[in-house]
Parts: structure tokens; sequence; C-alpha cells
């Protein structure tokens, strides 16, 4: 990890750019990527590979998604060494260390370290999400808009996902990581390290939506998922079952809505400002 | 998983798409997404979530790439219950079930399940993988297009990774998937149940080159990986560490060679076909 300072999030290294074969030597900047160990309890749970940013918050919602701490558990101080890239934190209450079969079925998928546990869906009898939130698809847009002009990141690098969270007004919260997952945990563990509800608000992402965000939704109770890219089969599947309105593609003024069309209002049909 | 069928990559369901405020009902392709549970000698070792093809390819790449069997462990025929996704498979010679805390070093990252040991990283004198394969640009750029124009799948659906594999010539296999993790997998497995050896071959892939995917590649010896998409920062370290030569943003006749350029020929100036 040398020349990897913490917080730098690009890289500058030396390439060879090739174009009809022709070589120039230049500078490009790459993402920043690192393995970070989470020591809970003195326990290490996990290794994720990251952009070194916003970890505390990575930490804090990776443990709460993956079930190794509920809402009600108490976390210490995030204590995170840079150098080797490992944190400690500590939990009172409820947590759950995971041991043997019980770590089995798990699934990992997407951009960004997670073990999700498969019991999850299997698990009969979910309750549906409900939430009243309603918000119109010319605001989806706006939203949209405004969060692709934040990704400074993406457009230096290519490299990374984006989350954004917003309530029926305005973006709320905003981070990046070369991993989807992690951005998703990233919003969720600010939310939960700041005591705010995800009740009522519409996430933002710029990745693909598999089943293992959905479950990350669901457990978070976010009612509404926009993306720009596409979902699976699952994901659908399980946003119906779930209750979430789950909207892909959104571009500019278009989206498709998979499912849970109810909450979203298609009367505002005001242009979107340029 | 109702209305998913064996070998079905896409699934078409009823959307609402919204151009302007102005919404139409109409039918939309989504990519198929499975959790496919793998039990190696009866163990459930891991579940993983990925597009229904080639799934035999996967599992045998997956516990390859993963050091559950290595090169001289003889699998059993692979056994895979469309019902329920499970897969069972019997392995004879070395296989390591990895129990309790040989299973928590581990990383997530990326698009397609699939543990890592991050201790691979940290295992110190890994040999710079050796290969005499001297391939030039052009053909790189013949390859890109090749590949690009075989992903009918992502055409259909914007929603899955693409890899394949070449030698000096041409393209010996190809696989798609939900995860590029696993779309890596399917390849490495099928050239290990085809004996095929990898050791002067060209990756090429559309997703993103984390470190998790260099260390697949160096596991299978593969000395080249051409992507369409940008490395991270720990990936390009990786590379030149391992030996490795990793080119990013390869499209049409440009490309960024971020290390081992001295494997790739500049010289042919040939113009691409169009």
């Amino acid at each position: 990890m040398e020349n990897c300072k913490a917080g730098d999030k690009v890289k500058a290294i030396d390439i060879a750019h090739i174009d009809r074969g022709s070589k120039v030597r230049k500078k490009d900047l790459v993402v920043q990527e690192i393995p970070l160990t989470i020591l809970l309890n003195g326990t290490e749970v996990a290794t994720l590979l990251c952009s070194p940013e916003k970890l505390d918050f990575l930490i804090a919602g990776y443990l709460l998604s993956e079930g190794f701490i509920n809402r009600d558990t108490k976390l210490g101080p995030i204590d995170v060494n840079p150098k080797g890239w490992y944190a400690q934190v500590t939990a009172e209450g409820k947590v759950t260390l995971f041991d043997g079969p019980a770590r089995t079925r798990l699934v990992t998928l997407g951009c960004g370290g997670s073990l999700s546990f498969y019991r999850t869906i299997d698990a009969p009898g979910h309750e549906l999400l409900s939430s009243s939130l309603r918000i119109s698809c010319h605001k989806i847009s706006e939203f949209m808009k405004e969060f692709q002009s934040r990704s400074v990141t993406f457009r230096k690098t290519g490299g990374v996902h984006a989350c954004a969270l917003c309530d029926e007004n305005k973006i709320l919260c905003y981070a990046e990581d070369i991993g989807r997952h992690n951005a998703l945990d990233k919003i969720i563990g600010e939310c939960f390290l700041k005591g705010l509800s995800l009740q009522n608000s519409v996430l933002l992402t710029t990745g693909r939506v598999s089943s293992e965000i959905l479950i990350k939704l669901l457990k978070a109770k976010v009612p509404v998922i926009v993306s720009r890219s596409a979902p699976t089969s699952l994901a659908t599947e399980l946003a119906q079952k779930m209750g979430i309105t789950l909207i892909g593609f959104a571009r500019g003024t278009r989206m498709n809505i998979y499912c849970g069309e109810s909450r979203i209002d298609t009367n505002d049909k005001t242009p979107l400002k340029t």
C-alpha cells in the first residue's frame, strides 16, 4: 500500500496510452482500493475491499446490514488505523458473531464486500415494507441529475459507484465507493450513527440492482430505490414481495418502474431544468 | 423463483416506462439472477448469486479460484438441481474446507460471489508470473471488437458482465454472468475441466479490475488482462508485483497500459476492420 495516504480517493500513476498503435506516456488517475479488516469486540469479522473514505459509516452500515448488530446495539468509537487498514469497534447489547455453520450459507454479490445470509430471503413471512412516501417522477429526475453531477471521483477515474439518500425534497447524504454494496452501506451507516430514519426516503444508485441490494434496503426499511442501471430478475421479484418501489434506467426524464408504481406520481410534468 | 426456468438468461416482465411524465406499459427484459448453493463432498461451502448458465464451469472455477481445490484435485460429476438451485460435487485428492478462523480474513468485492482470502496478498514471495506471450495492440483491439459483439444478453438487458479467453490468434471461450467475478470463474472452470492451460492467454473483461480479479488471474496463471473499464489502485499495484500485464479502457483502437508493457507490441499499425 505504498503511496497510499489515508483519505486519498484517487492516485496518479504512470501509464502508456495507445491510440492506433501510437504510444504516449502520461499520468492517469486510478481509484484507490484498500483492504479494510474489521474487528468487532476483538473478533475479526470481515475484510472489505473499499474506497478509503467514510470508513466509520461503512463499518457501522456493514455490521448493521449483515446482521452483526441491530438498531438497538450501542456502538463504541470506531478506531480506524490507516497504516494497516484495520478498524476496531466495540459494541454493547445485541451482537451476533457468526461462527461455523451459520456462516456457510452466505452470499456475496456485487461490487463491494458483503456477506448476505440467504436465510433472509428464505425466512418466511417477511413483513411488507410500509411507507406513506409518494414522490413525482419529475422530482426523481431532478434528484438523479443532481446526484450524477456530484460524482467527481467517477468522472475522474470511471471506477466508483455512488449512492445518495433523499427525502421528498432534497438529497440528504451521498457516498462513493469502488463497491456498490459498500456505497449503500456507507449511507445506511451514516443514518444509523446520526439516528436518522430511512422510512420515508428514496435511495439513488449508479449501480445495478441485485437481490443483495434489495435485502439491505429491506433491513434498512428504505421504500424506494432508483438506479441508473439495470435490475436483475431476483431483485424485481424481491422488491415485489417486500413492497419496495424499484426504478431502473433512470436517465434524463426517462425511467422504468419495475414495481411499486403506486408511490410514483406521474402527474407532475414540469420540464427538467437544463 | 417462479417463472424461472433452467437455462433462461433473461426474463420478460411488465413494467411502466416513463418519459417526460408520460406512462407507457410494456414488456421489458431483465437478466436472470439465481442463488446457487454449492455442496462440496456434502459440505455447504457457499451460495453464489449468478446467471443460470455454465454452472458446472462456474462451480469448478469458483472452487479452484478460492482454494477449495487445486489443479491436481479430481472432481466428480457436478450435479446441479435447477429446481432448488443447489449443486453437489465430489472431489478426490486435495480438498480444503475452510472452517472457523481460516475463513475470517475473507474479502468480498465486485459483482459476483466470491470469497478471496486476503492472506494471498499478504503471503510473501509470490512468484512473478512468467509467460513468453507477446501480442500486438492491434490484435487486442480486434479481440475487444469481437468480444463486445458477442454479448447478446448485455445488449438485451444492460445487466451482465462478460469475460473471454484468447490465445495469440483467437477467442477460445466466452462467458457471461451478472457478476464479473463469476464470469471469470466460468472461464477458469471451463479451462480446468477441459484441461486447457492459461499460461499464454489473454483475458478480456467488460468489468472493472479490482484486486480480487488480479488474485484470480495469478492463481490461474493468466499473464494479460484487458478490460473495457477502469482498474483500481490496488489492482495496478498487484499486477506490477505479480508480473501481469494490465490494460484498461480498451475501446476502439485506444487502450491504457497500466503495467507489463513489454508483452504488448505497438508496431502493428494495421487499421481496424470496420
